[in-house]
């Protein structure tokens, strides 16, 4: 079962995983464990400096998880299921609330897909960062 | 803050989700406790019964998952930036590494992008799976 065909995996620096996370990519995943097994939640959000930024509802498994203070992993991925090229970053860090005096204009800046009221602004403190590229 | 714009988040049961991950996606990503923070790692895959079947490579975190038996959780999307619409589905289950008289014949359902020689067949047998729909 060898293969060897495809594309060769090449590892992102993390400048260049930063730089992929600000250009565009305005949808991606939000992995934790929710107590009642590993999630994998998509969101809109942007990058704050070196925290990935987004909102959700109160109630919600996110809106718990940035009062608790649990660790995360965050997903982006540009991939051509026609062509076979693509990328993907993971950032690793801590989910947080953000604190009320940034939360007003963080909010402004994330625009939630989905209805319903989303007060809680999550941040994401990175720790690390890394990235694979699928050159074609 | 509030906000109540936006599409409604509507659940989607376990037979709508399955649909929909059999109804043409390719590429979905398996998020799991690396024993050095979580990961998200995106696969091709293929439905195999109520499984999820996806190749990777022998000594990776995927395959060494594989070989432990870890819980993971497997999310496919569409989202459509523009329009604002989507769904996603999450199935929660257990990886483990495919019987060698599996893993034949699923290998040669499932062609991975990436080159190198990806040997082992890792099967998510699930446990749960729910899906949300944000209609436009």
């Amino acid at each position: 079962m060898a293969e060897h065909t495809g594309s060769p995996l090449v590892s992102l620096d993390p400048d260049e995983c930063w730089r992929r996370l600000m250009s565009g990519a305005t949808v991606g995943r939000v992995a934790l464990d929710s107590g009642d097994g590993l999630v994998v939640i998509p969101v809109n959000f942007v990058v704050d400096g070196t925290d990935i930024v987004f909102r959700t509802a109160e109630h919600g498994v996110l809106g718990r998880a940035a009062d608790w203070g649990r660790a995360v992993a965050f997903e982006v991925d540009e991939l051509d299921d026609a062509l076979r090229v693509g990328w993907s970053v993971i950032a690793q860090g801590q989910l947080r609330r953000a604190a009320d005096d940034d939360a007003e204009r963080l909010a402004k800046a994330v625009q939630p897909w989905a209805a319903g009221e989303r007060r809680v602004v999550g941040r994401i403190v990175v720790e690390r960062i890394t990235g694979r590229l699928l050159a074609g």
